[in-house]
């Protein structure tokens, strides 16, 4: 069993060590290559992934046809559209590697055998899914609260190795701005 | 027990008739009068909330001192705080009832007791949570695409009934206008 994995599955609940023997039957590892695609819009979405090593990004593309990032997920974290997999329509999101990640995958099928067998897992995906619902409502809250430049400055405070990881045209995206202005703030900011 | 909540929960998992009675025992209910206090920002928070009738705003007080609905729950949402209540830390968030109200209120400490009674009530509340994180990802997409002006002609069209119900200054906040702003948009819309 991945022990990134099980290092997080820990911090939620307590399984025994035969009980982490078998959860590796229910996941498969997945290796992507930077750019690659993972979940396409427009398909169908039957799975959910952890971010073992390395970062996604989940975007859509929008009515004008240009490409949205509405979120990144880094190691630890369970990202799907969750709207596709919860009722069965196709996905809406796409989620592509934004440099070389390696990724566990849970198919739906999995998971209804991995409750079946066990049940603790039940708790742990509760847990995941309720610190989700708590992170977006913080979020919506800064997003009332701050104009976007100083979103871009409370990022940049918060989570310094992530700024730097990400490609600025993927963070100008995700913070709604054009590259140009990200430069620009940029370069007001450092000045 | 309450045959909302009964009915809602038979929409996710299945329970006995002897659960069902028994269920009754992890509920308290409470009535709010029209702008009553649920949960105050700074208070600890050990309860979520499920609207049986009525309707609930969840706010904060932003830098300024002015007051930012970011939500509302009616008929069948469950809310809370839901990072102090996970993460044990004081409420940045204040609910207060639109109008008169009747939820039901479930504790950590009951609900601790209710998953060791009825552990498949773990499996309702996973779906809940995942259903509310997924509702969350569409609605950060809809923000991103749309202006603010039309987010509120989407939310005319999607939700007439609750447009009615809801005061006016309750929307505009929670669309980000001011009164005036949406009271422009409104006459522009009808003439």
């Amino acid at each position: 069993m991945n022990t990134s994995l099980q290092d997080h599955i820990k911090r939620f609940i307590s399984l025994d060590d035969n009980q982490f023997d078998r959860l590796g039957d229910y996941f498969e590892r997945r290796m992507l290559e930077k750019k690659q695609t993972l979940l396409s819009e427009g398909n169908a979405c039957h799975e959910m992934f952890f971010v073992v090593k390395g970062c996604l990004q989940i975007c859509y593309i929008k009515k004008n046809g240009t490409e949205q990032t509405i979120d990144f997920a880094i190691e630890n974290w369970w990202t799907s559209d969750f709207m596709a997999l919860h009722s069965h329509t196709l996905a809406t999101l796409t989620i592509k590697a934004v440099e070389k990640t390696e990724v566990l995958v849970l198919s739906a099928f999995s998971q209804k055998r991995l409750f079946a067998e066990m049940p603790e897992m039940e708790t742990y995906f509760r847990l995941i899914f309720q610190r989700a619902y708590a992170a977006s409502q913080r979020r919506i809250c800064l997003l009332y609260e701050f104009s976007r430049e100083d979103l871009y400055l409370q990022f940049c405070k918060n989570f310094p190795a992530f700024v730097q990881r990400v490609p600025q045209y993927l963070l100008a995206s995700f913070l709604g701005f054009t590259p140009e202005y990200l430069s620009e703030i940029r370069k007001k900011n450092i000045s």
